[in-house]
């Protein structure tokens, strides 16, 4: 209640005691963004037995609880709503459930992280490495002192669940969210994707193909005339693919106070709307379908591969009968002399494959004695598979 | 009612007579996708006197008459609904609503026209001349046999009129748009632009500066790295500017059957939620600032301009004279010896001028002996005005 606010606010319309609200019968709307998961949702819960309204740009609680609170809003016709809680000023969320009215969606890629973004592109153009950017990123306060919700994709992967659960209409826990972070990427990986026509950025990734569904976020090759591939800096996107409509993309800034309190302004004047017609809680919908997810053998892509190899006959023919073994064949192949003596670096880009059949190319390459080290190992998105 | 459809359609549902619609009590909607102007207008407007909910995708008709025929419909409690009508797979107009309930937009940049893209991408991407794709482009199908209300702007233009109505909430005439076509577009323009780190495209501009408002379409050049330069072939994109959310895009398919097909489903969805709810007829919100738009002094850009000069000692420096004396200085400046002999080309990029000042300093360089042809000017977007 002491805190410094840039807009002056009555002292009398503060409280530290959330019954104030709860108890008023002159307040219809709770607008939550004070974070946290277990206090808050318990909170969240006690306004809605109250008939409050609830606007939220709580992330990590609707990963987490969005389906049950969902419902606890309806059986209270009360509106719950969260735009805020995904890319920030982004209407996204209103974006799928309108295109849902007249479409399925099959899949969506996601760039929902603006620090990891921040970092990736600064690596790519200016070619500096993981560690001296984070810290530039810190200084410029697009990364937090203590950046590990962000770096691992633990953050993306939260607003990877979030949209699968409405968008596939089925309800996807964080835990089924396959998460590879952007720590362990190198200068290295950026180079050799450029050279190969790639950029290089954290996609979340929900797919949904039949009744299965994938959801993941990991480092991913896209082709650098990708839409995805020139939303910079801090940006986020998200890329829909509809079975009608095709491809639509929805870009913006995905976190920043202005941006954060449109969402939450535009989803406050929809409770205001709904209000005022008398049909508030009506619109949100239970998950239709229940969960099934894909295994590894059903998650079909493209993938970069790099390794270091001795500079021996062969070598590079053993490599490719390897792959062949699983059906796989390559789309691109670069080799390169390494400064240390009898060795060369090989990148691959492979034509389509299961994850379950490149994590078993992956085990009989690394007992190939020629073959130094599998420096890295990546998904390549938003080209034809063949 | 003869004609061969994908979908069978028993025939007793056909008629030729539009008052088997109107006066049939039964009949809630009626979608209109038959196109023209005056004689549709009149159709529409008898049926929502019939008290019929319309869903139209005519951005012909929205584009000459759409403020009056939204004054109708609200006088009649009808929804009228056009979002096909403007790119359509995208979710612009409903974006553009919601976005107004929390934010001011200031201005909007579209690709809203699909064949001048398609064809300025191809001549970018394989160096191709206009009329060489334009006839690549009509055996595809991506053109029409008369192509003209494409690539002379007036499609786009229609469609920048309609996003300008409902963004900046002011009755913007078609006559209010001003309109340059892609047709006087050379090879060596693209070729010049790309050198200098650009690309060429149709690009619709609605901008407001406190009252007054510009609306024009123009080729324009955008920084290879701005979100609508990877905008390609057929797809189209809207890129908008909000006071507190910054920038967002969004991007699609702007034509084709399946995707229309969605924005109009949508539409449909929409009037059946408002029946159910029973508020039809109260989302149109009429224009509510009276129409005043900006004159060539007040519009700024930066500016690409190609010149054929004599190869004579202080040519350059004469030019820049005539720049300076209106206040206008350059951002970069390539020159390069011509194949005819004493003779060189000066491709320069402004800082920031009016358009009027552009004009005056383009007749004082025509005026100017040692300046043998004034080849190209255009508009450049996308950066910071300095």
């Amino acid at each position: 209640m002491s805190k410094e606010r840039q807009v002056p606010v009555d002292d009398r319309l503060l409280t530290t005691n959330p019954n104030d609200i709860f108890d008023d019968p002159d307040i219809d709307v709770v607008i939550e963004v004070m974070g946290g998961i277990e206090e808050t949702r318990s909170l969240l819960v006690k306004a809605l037995r109250n008939k409050k309204h609830i606007v939220t740009a709580n992330k990590d609680l609707m990963a987490l609880h969005g389906p049950e609170l969902l419902l606890e809003a309806t059986a209270n016709q009360c509106d719950l709503f969260y735009e805020a809680s995904v890319a920030g000023g982004i209407p996204i969320l209103r974006g799928l459930v309108d295109g849902l009215a007249s479409d399925r969606i099959t899949k969506m890629m996601g760039i929902v992280n603006g620090t990891t973004n921040f970092i990736l592109t600064k690596m790519s153009k200016n070619g500096s490495a993981y560690e001296d950017v984070l810290k530039e990123a810190q200084e410029l306060g697009y990364a937090e002192a203590d950046p590990t919700s962000d770096v691992s994709g633990l953050d993306a992967a939260r607003k990877m669940a979030i949209l699968s659960t409405l968008g596939f209409s089925m309800t996807i826990d964080l835990d089924d969210v396959k998460v590879q972070g952007i720590t362990e990427i190198s200068k290295d990986d950026l180079e050799y994707s450029q050279k190969l026509g790639y950029t290089m950025k954290l996609i979340g990734i929900a797919s949904r193909y039949g009744e299965k569904v994938e959801v993941s976020v990991q480092p991913t090759l896209l082709p650098e005339t990708h839409p995805l591939a020139s939303v910079n800096d801090e940006y986020n996107a998200v890329y829909v693919y509809g079975e009608a409509v095709g491809e639509t993309m929805f870009y913006g800034p995905g976190a920043g106070s202005l941006p954060t309190a449109t969402a939450v302004v535009s989803d406050l004047v929809n409770v205001l709307k709904n209000m005022r017609l008398g049909v508030n809680g009506r619109s949100a919908v239970s998950p239709q379908y229940p969960k099934a997810l894909k295994g590894p053998e059903d998650v079909y892509a493209k993938f970069f591969i790099r390794l270091h190899v001795s500079d021996e006959v062969g070598v590079l023919a053993n490599i490719t009968s390897i792959f062949s073994e699983y059906g796989v064949s390559f789309d691109k192949i670069l080799q390169l002399p390494l400064k240390q003596k009898e060795s060369s670096e090989i990148v691959l880009i492979t034509h389509r494959a299961s994850l379950f059949n490149l994590d078993r190319i992956k085990q009989e390459l690394s007992n190939y004695e020629m073959i130094k080290e599998i420096k890295s190992a990546y998904r390549v998105e938003g080209e034809e598979l063949l």
